[in-house]
């Protein structure tokens, strides 16, 4: 298959992660990490809520499941909205090879320094994860900034 | 008590976490979170053999630990080495205040992105954080080479 249409399946896989979370009460934000050929090896939802782990974030808990490998610098990870500064910061230190974005307009995480790092970034533009995020801020604002690292209030 | 007295004591509390996980068979690296007044509010260790998890650094560990919180601002983070691009993502996330760093001469890590961000850095240079990592890379390299990320055989 193209290299689009394995994106395409992967971002689909990411965004059912963020559909089952929304479900569970959690932010809806979907992770799945996949190989050159299109095997998804791992999939992550935000369990900061369900869990009460500030750091289990869609992408890093995407990267937990898929344990200890050697192979991270071959692998694409597909997630629902741009990745904040700790999901680059992972990104970074594993050397992925490329990161695929549903959507960056409802929050601009650290893109640049994906791409400081080499690591090639794909921003989908995807209207059902952008109209998603929207309707989850507009409705738990709070928890929305609690997630992004705003201070309260802000 | 003084700040230097109160860095020192949580950095004492993040070399005893890193001296408990070599003795688990795991990664000797600690943190210790505390507040201004010095209460230490959340305590971590390297996890990653131990439980498997490729994102279970010490620092974002103690973050987990220390649960969902609005006083992120107000926070001191004490690691006994210089944390990685991961562990350094999340400090900027979540704007901790401070982070006390063990020593930085056996892995140089992502403090440029901390500075950036506004976040105080102190560097400890103290002696037994540095021995005890310098004893582990030379037993155990390719755990430590997994650790920071690096491809294998690197």
């Amino acid at each position: 298959m193209e290299q689009d249409t394995l994106d395409r399946l992967a971002l689909d896989s990411a965004f059912e992660q963020a559909r089952i979370g929304l479900a569970e009460g959690g932010m809806p934000i979907g992770a799945a990490l996949m190989n050159s050929e299109g095997v998804v090896l791992a999939l992550g939802r935000s369990l900061v809520v369900q869990q009460g782990d500030p750091t289990a974030h869609a992408e890093t808990v995407c990267i937990r499941n898929a344990g200890r490998r050697h192979d991270w610098a071959s692998l694409t990870l597909a997630t629902t909205l741009s990745p904040c500064a700790m999901c680059a910061g992972a990104s970074v230190l594993l050397h992925l090879r490329r990161i695929v974005i549903g959507e960056n307009h409802t929050f601009s995480g650290r893109e640049d320094w994906l791409e400081d790092a080499g690591i090639e970034v794909r921003v989908m533009d995807d209207l059902r994860c952008q109209s998603m995020m929207e309707r989850f801020i507009a409705t738990r604002p709070e928890l929305w900034h609690e997630h992004i690292g705003s201070p309260r209030g802000e």
